[in-house]
């Protein structure tokens, strides 16, 4: 194989209460990664797919995932160069870094003749995201697994794919505003008061038996987060307006996604999935601020294979 | 009904992670009280069971859910006497207190005429928990609804009453030890750490995957307690050795019991638990402790009548 591409889905993460814990994969866009072997022994990036994106690999995390696959495949020494197309807005919150380092590492795994299992892909794709975005592994696992994802633990690295039904829908606004991942990081708080922490676990644990019973209402009860959407809330104007509608309009929940600034709600049902992104748009709009929405299903695939040449 | 006889079970709170979150129902002893009606208009207590209970009715749980389930049901002129038996040891960590109060809940109700469904008898048992062991769901949920119950939120009010492997068994372990449940509240942090937090958040979402997809293993790593025990195992001498002596003996995960000093495990197989009491036994013994160990699985009927005269 000389050439390989490999797609990766969009992903919300932080999901509810799920700050650093939870996240799932969605249809639709995503970013897609070439990679092609070369001549020399170089990771180079040929196309950063945005100008806004760095070209040295090691400042980009497809760059550093397809290094770290690399290394770990013991093929340090076959020369790579990387096309990405990138499908998803940069800092929007919809795992865009996340998704380009999966799929590199996704086609540079099967550029070198599949060394790695799928499981042995998550963290050279952490250690991409670290790199650029912090140490959670939310969007990279459900972008390299498919589904919904709980991150046990990081060390060591503990992933659960949970169960989920397949006919609940996202809803995925993309305000047209910005918010730097770093900033919204360093919003958080370090320390959390026991009642609050507590509150925070209990709405986990309802969101997971949500998911799995499809009991719709505990769903939409369970999407509460007492720590980062307070945080962050007040640097996203048009987000309070946007939930508040999304809830009238009969959403199941709805929260930032990642660290924003898209958000997210639940939906069960095209028409009113539809009906709730327009409301969104709409409150949005009414703070001045441009806005898309899109409907989603959940991705259940996760990275995959799109296309190669031998 | 002249006379109603109702039992309550014993219930394992804190549950790993689930500190006021998770809690759940055993098999084997419990509270039972027997409520009769009298010709004046108080709540008495009969008998309290055991000398180091209350018997002023309002500093006694039975008492005060009695009063309080009586207030409900607008029959607040009906006198009504109470004698408790106490199966569950005081201050032992396995629920006695929000036994008592439950089995006196559903013995008025039913000496009423069951003017309260059984889901109204939560909060005037929460009423009576919180008068003395401060305000928390996860043991008086557990011993009315049986089963395995989450608490998602206090105010207001939500049991999600979750799904769980029948087979899965609780090695119960009793050291002849005190520890006041005010104590070990005492020692509870006011804040922790983010990290803290979502750490324990994480656990508990995946205590909750584990316990509805029968995967041990994980269950074995979710029950993980990063708030409470370490804030009460130096109270508890033996703690340390005996989780570690379960552990080792297959036990898939074991933390303190409420707020102590009877500790859990879990284990499937009536040959496995055994054997894992035993160690935990021995180990406390290690520690110059007497213990005793029952093995129990989820009782998933929770407060019943038991008996009755008209």
């Amino acid at each position: 194989m000389r050439s390989v591409r490999a797609f990766a889905p969009g992903t919300v993460a932080n999901l509810g209460p799920g700050l650093d814990i939870l996240g799932l994969a969605v249809t639709g866009a995503g970013d897609t990664v070439t990679a092609e072997r070369t001549a020399d022994r170089e990771v180079r990036i040929r196309s950063s797919g945005h100008p806004d994106i760095p070209a040295e690999p090691e400042r980009n995390t497809a760059g550093i995932a397809a290094s770290r696959v690399r290394d770990r495949a013991a093929a340090g020494s076959t020369g790579i160069s990387l096309e990405i197309e990138k499908g998803l807005p940069l800092s929007g919150g919809q795992g865009g870094s996340a998704a380009s380092a999966v799929a590199a590492a996704v086609a540079v795994n099967e550029l070198l003749g599949s060394p790695l299992r799928r499981e042995e892909l998550l963290e050279p794709c952490l250690e991409a995201e670290a790199a650029v975005a912090g140490r959670h592994a939310d969007n990279v696992a459900a972008a390299l697994f498919g589904g919904v994802v709980l991150i046990r633990s990081l060390e060591p690295l503990d992933v659960v794919r949970l169960t989920f039904p397949g006919e609940l829908l996202v809803v995925l606004a993309e305000p047209r505003q910005s918010l730097r991942t770093e900033e919204a990081r360093s919003r958080l708080p370090h320390s959390v008061e026991l009642s609050v922490a507590l509150a925070q676990a209990a709405h986990v644990g309802a969101l997971v038996a949500a998911l799995s019973t499809r009991d719709w209402e505990l769903l939409r009860r369970s999407i509460e987060d007492r720590v980062a959407e307070p945080a962050r809330a007040p640097l996203l104007p048009g987000f309070a307006e946007a939930k508040a509608a999304a809830l009238q309009a009969g959403a199941l929940g709805c929260s930032i996604s990642g660290s924003g600034p898209s958000s997210f709600a639940f939906a069960v049902g095209d028409e009113p999935a539809r009906r709730i992104g327009k409301a969104m748009i709409e409150a949005y709009r009414s703070r001045d601020v441009a806005a898309t929405a899109r409907v989603c299903a959940i991705d259940s695939r996760g990275a995959r294979l799109v296309g190669g040449q031998n």
